[in-house]
């Protein structure tokens, strides 16, 4: 018995739930598990249906393309482990998170190489028996860097780049190259504090709050689909430092549920938002 | 067009979704949400389905029942106002709570009448032009008291009873009255501190979270099924009247949303337990 | 034996702790609590002492002011009631939890009067016997209805002026009168979604956290020292009128959290922040 | 100029912040934070203070035992590293917090050695250059096992023995060992849950939070001091496992937070509770 899970996302029509499950059931397929949403405002329809049984995926997907509207996107993914390369520069936490959750078998994914800007995270992801380039970005012109960057990449076939705290801005030539699949995370409760120094920023507003931001990169900075958040209470006595060092928890922890979530196929990208369904 | 919400709880089988979801088609009644949960361990299925159109009650049902396995339960709810009857004693916060949002219209209901075994509450409940009847336990016995109670709440037809902090221990025999219809909000995050002054129990332990949790009654004192819960932190300079001041706020807001999650019929009561669509 | 709070904030120096409580001792003040902070980068002591015992006032507080470097300003206050006047405009959650906690006794404070620029509530404000004064801002000049406001709130001489979702800009002009003593709730996490709709704002940005900040009002709107923030989860299946429903709770708990913590003198203001002490 | 810190803990006496502060002016010291906590019910007087500048402790504790009433104790800490010993069995999870967060100096602590009563993580520890030592427990009577634990640990002379998911009952004789050294994480909130088997529990009774505790040993198991206590929230779609899974996160949350309090010294153990400084 097999596991997938079908992911549609069409313009609404009506019947469109009794249709999808219908196919389903006519393949003699299990569904453990069905979420949807309707973007009434948009005509736009969502819907995850994680399924159980014996696949034949061609006529699967041909039934269902005879049967959803003009437009559809539809994919049927086997839940097998992805593949991520992540790029980092010198802080540890968010690395070391994912680093320890894959070893403890509570993400399952496989790291296929970590690449960072700056040298000092070699020796910890060698630990773990992962791969680490050491792509400096000094001296270098920043498009001949990307090309780089693209070229190691690419060598991988990664079906995920994951930002785990990479503290240079991507150009949107490198962005294109990875559409949909660049996911960062940002040290503040976006859309408070984009840039640089977020807590810097924090510390002087003088917020009672700070938090962290998982999302999709486009070419705007700081600006893409949100997949996570979550924040922490801080008060006067913090300095700006202090909430740096408060803040790595939540910054680690939203990377990792945002990574999870959209491991288990449960993001959609909508325009500059995201439906997850959780 | 009306709204109305499809309810359905029955032994799990294959289908069901695409047989349900079919039929609502076949009424062109359109599915604006829809929920549904498998307890696989116990072969049970839910399904919470919002429809809009024009419904013809009868043949949806007659067809529904044609379809459904044996054993299985459905409802077809419209979404309009249910009433309440509120039992409390002394403490005003959680009735305050659901007065005002009544007020406001934040919750959708018809408060028909507020209990109190003692008289403290009357003058507030009075101001919102809602009647307040006390019933003394003093020099009572507890199953005249509770006769009378149920004399009284009967009059008014009441879809729920909500004890917003009704200070009395029920007996079965009540509770046999309006089985999976009475909701309490009990002053800890349960299974801790079941039973008399919760907060006192807490002091004494030392905790660091205080909680709150709105539950269904049923015989056993703290046991029902739990629908909502929520804690705050606290610390070694809070007394046990400090945890108590605190912790109204969180028990009102777990009532509260408890309330709306019955309301809006989300809530399945599955044993002992629930089953919340949110 | 009487209870005050002596608050102190003066430039930093060596010994101040010693200095003070030593006053206090001398003078046979039991302290029980003491709070402190020092912002080092700029060399700023704050302390919140809380006594018990038979002062005099004048000998104490000359006391201290020997001792204290030039430039200290410290507050000797009885823990008496506090007089507000609240200004309104339609939403009545924030006002409504006000009124209530301060009935139910959870809120020691006077609300002399409610000031609405619609008349919508003036039939909650009146069901607990405190004045409403309806001033429309329609066919008024701006200037001219600050004058009118002004007038009718230094009638009452409150201690603070609270915006309970009050949903007008007050001009440079008005806050001058109040330096200091203006408190507002806004409805988002300051400082993302500054400025008219922030739910809508939050909705088209996609955020999956949406939240509140009690602050104080001075000329740069929502700039204020910010007091209290919270936030509160949210997703795809919200629409603005949705957050906005599910915001409300959040605004009002944080705007009570601030005021409760502004009349127990918990709060400095530095600058453009906050030094509270919880 | 160095940096210590001062613990007082004695029964309260009138004037002890004066007394206490003053000595530490007296010898020159900078105050750079004061935290104090007086249980009036218990009599009891509790003060942290972070000390700088020149240190004769001799002098300075000889002052202060002149002024403190009897039966106080003092204890005057210079702000060094300690020294921690691990004990795990099989779940890599908090132990791969701490080793991650020392690796990265957010805990700056040394991990003298870890001990496992399995030797599943004997490779991970090995990575981080720290000893492991399998000691099973199988075939082994239990006091002979605690007595080869116990001379294992004492070769290493830690501050702190850290139960990181330690699944073993430990005797009292063993606890009497470490009195007030041994921190334990447990897998509920406290004191709901108490013993094996925690989440298949929470499962079972349906409660929509699951939270962990990390609390000092004592011979009444799950019945110690609490240090620090979080919860998260969760629904009836979760399993026992699931549970489990989503709990990893908060338990090693909870045990590195109340592992950083205590290295800061900012736990003092009070009969069954702790009162702690943040």
């Amino acid at each position: 018995m097999e596991k997938k899970i079908l992911l549609t996302d069409c313009p609404d029509a009506k019947g469109l739930i009794a249709k999808i499950t219908n196919i389903c059931f006519k393949h003699q397929l299990n569904i453990t598990k069905n979420d949807e949403f309707v973007d009434r405002e948009q005509g736009r329809f969502f819907m995850r249906t994680a399924l159980e049984g014996n696949f034949n995926d061609a006529t699967l997907l041909g039934d269902l393309d005879m049967a959803l509207p003009q437009g559809a996107e539809r994919r049927l993914v086997a839940s097998g482990r992805k593949r991520l390369v992540l790029m980092v520069t010198r802080e540890p936490h968010c690395l070391g998170d994912i680093l320890m959750k894959c070893y403890a078998g509570a993400l399952d994914v496989e790291i296929a190489a970590v690449i960072g800007n700056h040298p000092d995270l070699g020796a910890l992801v060698e630990k773990f028996g992962i791969p680490f380039h050491h792509l400096s970005a000094e001296g270098v012109q920043r498009q001949q860097h990307e090309e780089q960057v693209i070229q190691l990449v690419d060598s991988y076939s990664p079906d995920y780049l994951i930002l785990a705290k990479y503290m240079r801005v991507l150009t949107p030539g490198f962005v294109a190259q990875y559409r949909g699949r660049i996911i960062n995370i940002h040290h503040s409760f976006l859309p408070a504090f984009i840039g640089a120094k977020p807590y810097q920023q924090a510390f002087e507003r003088g917020v009672k709050i700070i938090g962290a931001t998982a999302h999709f990169v486009t070419d705007d900075l700081d600006e893409g689909p949100i997949i996570e958040q979550d924040v922490i209470h801080v008060d006067h006595a913090y300095s700006a430092d202090g909430m740096a060092a408060a803040g790595r928890d939540v910054e680690k922890s939203v990377l990792s549920r945002a990574l999870q979530l959209v491991l288990q196929e449960r993001v959609f990208i909508h325009g500059n938002k995201t439906v997850v369904f959780k």
